[in-house]
């Protein structure tokens, strides 16, 4: 295990009705805020009206911001950096999804500051402040409800890059697994592929001797690939919803990699197919995971094995380690085909045209691997999105 | 799932060499601090001087107050109390285990009131304030370290109570799984045995729909199960002894019971007997756990069957759901002995004679139930003692 420190400072007010206390929570920041969302849903539940309420009643103003779209982008992030910085708000509230809330993040940094804040995506500079940030959220996926991170994508270039830090955790984060019940299925599945995907990150790992947290990330998978399933069998089904949001946020707060060193080469190599093709994040590593986990099965065929034969309830034949590990994957892969995704390049609508372009935009031109389980140059990428195809 | 809040603002420094890191934690809140402990073992050890010359280094000043006690007493906390006061103290750090924790925090809210904080322990009157506390942790077992809770011994009468509350949590951890080699077994498996203990009190709820923090405690036990053998068996395994401590942190932060009710009538009924003969704590629960199992089995069998099969890995026998249940504490007791504690009243030279006593301190005299997977009365109380002599 590796040295760490672990301090999550977001409050996470969980259950039901629990967005009427929104302006309550925010008051405690600002009395002047950004209201941050995508499209018209919130509107449509209801929702909306609901926190409109909430912070009216609390003494709150706010500015409105909405139109997020998926896979979040920055000139929607640098209008809200002006908003904030013209009206001098001082508390971003994001209802929404991941990237709502990624978005969110984006401007509470791009508010304290007096450059473009996409510079800290691309590594020029670090950010050391933001304004403080609160979450309604809306689908158990992303986890950026309560983590310290946010991705974005600049549209000049198609670039989508990562940045974190710990004064981007939320202060709180809202979560009422009702307002789930009205999401379509795709949105849904890929929701699920998310945190999976955000486990798998952490599970696959070089470090040695982290037996209890691969425990809770296995913990954390079979919850997934249990209550995913259900919810969309049954979309009005509350306790399955509350066991898959209270999920997605512990699998990325960071309490399950202390300790650990993730590999994430699967988030960065799916950034690049999302990046040109703006495919749905979840939609994008339910492809990328299973063909990652191919190339690099025989690094550690131990690790797979003991995911296979512990999460996926696969037999061990233990004189065919490679067989066992290999049904896992399949597992994994019918897993995500139960929910209703697929998982070749082919089923996004993506052919194999570009696949050297998204190798080589991954590594900045081979200037950089991705990944830390193996480390993966432009090639091996481009070989594991022909293994996807 | 019940709705629930989750905030746990401790920060965990955790690993090698981390308590040098002492006296940089603890300026953040204050240059004059009460420096709390037990007995010579940190003396012994060398931690002494080395959070000594860290507190040095960073410009902070304090004064001494060692001879906490297992089952730490009131005089020693009215004695801190008087220490805080006299000298303007801004802060407690506690060096040792969750003695030494529990009495800071004891100290730490007497320290802002001006009557007995003995008062709170028997519900006169509300905590709502305490000197902030950082903690060097010594052993794996009490959580207190980041946990909002303490419990406290009145030799006046031999009552040992407990109180909560947010402003409790430490500020800061410092985890240093080396500092455990020199532990004596007794005491290993005492913290063992109530990392085992904070996990089945959580573990046995009347909650429904708690399946994700089912899976999360499993995950934790199974962790004790494994590791406390190896620490045992070879006190220098690092690598053992992170997973166990980090475990046993996990166990008692509220996290792993978010959305639950827990129990915690055994703890209850062992304080009765800790306070009356002064057993270890582990040691106690060790003993009445079983025996509360044994006599509540029959409330929830399908609880009890899906933790002898998932934790204890007993073969279901679907047509006798008792003979596994049953199997599940079997394991558990020979769980306790294979490491070293007896489950009999009897191996803690405990006799019978004073088993009404126990129950009807317990219950306040018959004024309160205790527990919540099943509310027990004194005459229950005693019954599950008799069942462990």
């Amino acid at each position: 295990m590796e040295n760490f420190t672990f301090l999550n400072p977001t409050k996470i007010v969980f259950g039901r009705d629990t967005e009427t206390t929104v302006g309550v929570e925010t008051a405690r920041y600002s009395r002047k805020i950004l209201l941050h969302y995508g499209g018209g849903s919130i509107k449509a539940s209801g929702l909306y009206d609901r926190v409109c309420a909430s912070l009216k009643a609390a003494g709150v103003e706010w500015i409105e911001l909405g139109g997020v779209k998926p896979n979040p982008r920055l000139s929607l992030v640098h209008e809200g950096v002006r908003l904030c910085k013209q009206h001098g708000l001082g508390f971003i509230l994001a209802v929404g999804g991941g990237s709502a809330i990624d978005s969110a993040k984006a401007i509470a940094m791009g508010a304290v500051i007096d450059g473009d804040v996409w510079d800290f995506y691309i590594g020029k500079g670090s950010p050391s402040d933001a304004l403080p940030i609160g979450t309604v959220l809306t689908i158990p996926a992303a986890g950026s409800e309560s983590s310290d991170g946010t991705v974005i994508t600049n549209e000049e270039g198609w670039l989508k890059r990562a940045v974190g830090g710990p004064f981007l955790y939320p202060r709180f984060s809202i979560l009422n697994p009702s307002l789930c019940v009205t999401l379509p299925p795709f949105q849904v599945a890929c929701g699920a592929a998310d945190i999976m995907a955000h486990l798998m990150e952490r599970y696959f790992t070089n470090v040695t001797h982290v037996a209890f947290t691969d425990r809770l990330i296995e913990a954390t998978m079979k919850t997934v690939i249990a209550q995913a399933p259900k919810v969309l069998a049954d979309p009005d089904d509350y306790d399955a919803w509350s066991e898959l949001m209270w999920a997605g946020t512990i699998a990325h707060n960071n309490l399950l990699n202390t300790g650990r060193i993730g590999d994430w080469a699967s988030h960065d190599i799916e950034h690049e197919v999302s990046g040109i093709y703006d495919v749905a994040h979840g939609a994008g590593l339910a492809v990328v995971f299973p063909a990652w986990m191919k190339y690099v099965l025989h690094h550690d065929i131990d690790r797979f094995v003991q995911w296979a034969v512990r999460v996926w309830n696969v037999e061990l034949d233990v004189f065919d380690k490679e067989a066992t590990a290999r049904e896992g994957i399949a597992r994994l892969e019918a897993f995500f085909h139960k929910i209703g995704l697929g998982t070749t390049l082919a089923s996004l609508g993506i052919h194999d045209d570009r696949i050297e372009e998204m190798a080589k935009k991954g590594t900045d031109g081979d200037r950089r691997t991705l990944g830390n389980f193996v480390k993966l140059d432009s090639r091996a990428i481009a070989d594991i999105l022909r293994l996807a195809r």
